[in-house]
């Protein structure tokens, strides 16, 4: 079974955790992941690629789940020098195991490799699959597209705005940079095509799947995917699970709401134009909300949506296949 | 009084040390060190200068003194994940706190900054001098001039020639990548126009010196300066202090001895061509051959040379200014 997945960071290497195990005592399971790149960004003259790192750590068993990001037993060395050279942002820490992952990338990138390519070798020198199933990531684009975030104070780089603002000053508008002349990574379009199920993690609906759907081709592959999409809202009654996407949905006048996002994306309707979903995913506080989407076309079901662990993700997971693939 | 000194890195930073300490309690004394680049390498998508920063930890008293190179108190977690993606070079070891000197130095340079601009910004986070002695780093040149090795098996990067192979295989020739399209760096020739005394640091006469003054116009600049120039011996009794010198000195046709090395660096005669040296300092062991060393034209003086802390190396640097200013 081939499964293609669109995800941002903590949000989605937790739901990859979920689908790897749903599926890993299956026959042959082929997981690809297409990873929102919009946070990426040169930082002390580096490539930092958080959403990438965030999932390959997970994948990987090497992450921190206590803080939520980055390596587990990180130190922070280089990062004390770093800022006795006034170099980089001091609010945004480059822990030492992490920096690793970061000189790396710099070193494929300004040797001509492209990320999609610096990314296989980073993530081979792990196991990201278990049992039956094996696990890629790709990048959703090779190009440098950043998330900038407008307000009223200016344009800053979206990690400005979330890590150091905490999303603390309203966004009037995202914007991608360079996403005209983008194109997705080798692989992307081929991934969503071919796939058994797409499915859409419970990631930031505008800053982490919006900024996927935003790489021009990306958005109508999916509308046109012949397999079935269904979505995992990331919103249980009517706040974020985690990080700030309240905001970000105000941005572009979506409630935060999982009804709302669900509308958001779309229901699809085969060569209708730009709905994406075949089904949604809400959790049980929401259950109100099932039969008003259904009869918006989007066949919804209710089940506990917190991925507290592996367990958690994986029942989350089984309920997306189950309703894609209507077993 | 204003000293300028062409340095390697390890012997350069015990020499420098010791001319900061022969002058600190005279009255103002600004001391510019010329430093090699020619060991200077991208590695890991960072650039490495390792002459500037053996002399800048030596300066600010931050290097490992037992070790003999990089920084005191060090660790090597972010090289541990470099080798596990096979970036870098396993016998190459980027220490943590180093390689946050290398991350904002290749920051700097990538934000175009030229590298003695860099230099300034690394340096001035410390502070060098000592006394009344202010001390600055300029390196030889901003351009990327590298010194190469050609060996019957190839030609190879300085640094792999001479850390990973222990200079074990013979040197050729030594080739600097570059060189003909490379100027002094802003600041160097007037350091060498406008100072009261140039020195020659005990460093390798071919792959310090002879590299920083294979920069054009620095050996014409040493030879026309106005101060006088004295030279340290890098030899003692007819070995290297340390290093590998005598496998430099070989492949230029110089014998392994102090007296040799005076006459590969010539006998200064005003307007009269390539010789640089007004005076040499040799290690008491080879006293004898001063007198015929004066009887070429380069008065020659007789101590001990071992630089095993901060006074012997003093002694040596008084030795050299008295030697110069005839005092």
């Amino acid at each position: 079974m081939k499964v293609t997945v669109l995800a941002g960071g903590v949000g989605g290497s937790r739901f990859l955790r979920g689908v790897r195990a749903a599926v890993r005592d299956g026959p042959d399971a082929r997981i690809t992941a297409i990873v929102n790149t919009g946070d990426d960004m040169w930082l002390a003259g580096l490539r930092i690629a958080p959403d990438l790192d965030t999932i390959t750590y997970a994948l990987a068993g090497v992450n921190d789940e206590e803080r939520g990001w980055g390596r587990v037993g990180e130190s922070a060395r280089v990062a004390g020098e770093l800022a006795e050279f006034g170099v980089g942002w001091p609010w945004f820490t480059l822990g030492d195991l992490d920096l690793g992952t970061h000189i790396a990338r710099t070193a494929f990138l300004r040797e001509g490799m492209p990320l999609s390519e610096a990314t296989r070798r980073i993530t081979a020198r792990w196991s990201l699959g278990a049992g039956s199933a094996e696990v890629r990531l790709l990048p959703a684009t090779d190009d440098e597209v950043e998330t900038h975030v407008v307000t009223d104070q200016g344009e800053l780089h979206f990690e400005e705005w979330w890590t150091r603002l905490r999303a603390g000053i309203p966004a009037r508008r995202f914007v991608q940079t360079g996403v005209e002349a983008a194109s997705p990574a080798p692989g992307v379009l081929e991934a969503i095509a071919d796939a058994d199920v797409v499915l859409l993690a419970p990631s930031n609906p505008v800053v982490s799947i919006g900024t996927i759907l935003g790489i021009p081709g990306i958005r109508d592959a999916v509308a046109a995917a012949p397999a079935p999409v269904v979505g995992v809202a990331p919103i249980i009654g009517g706040a974020v699970v985690r990080g700030m996407a309240d905001a970000c949905l105000a941005a572009i006048g979506v409630e935060t709401d999982a009804a709302a996002v669900a509308r958001h994306y779309g229901a699809r309707r085969r060569g209708a134009g730009a709905g994406l979903l075949d089904g949604w995913l809400v959790d049980d506080v929401d259950a109100a909300a099932a039969d008003a989407l259904a009869a918006d076309g989007i066949p919804t079901r209710a089940l506990p949506l917190r991925m507290r662990d592996e367990a958690s993700s994986a029942a989350i997971a089984r309920a997306a296949l189950e309703l894609a693939l209507g077993t």
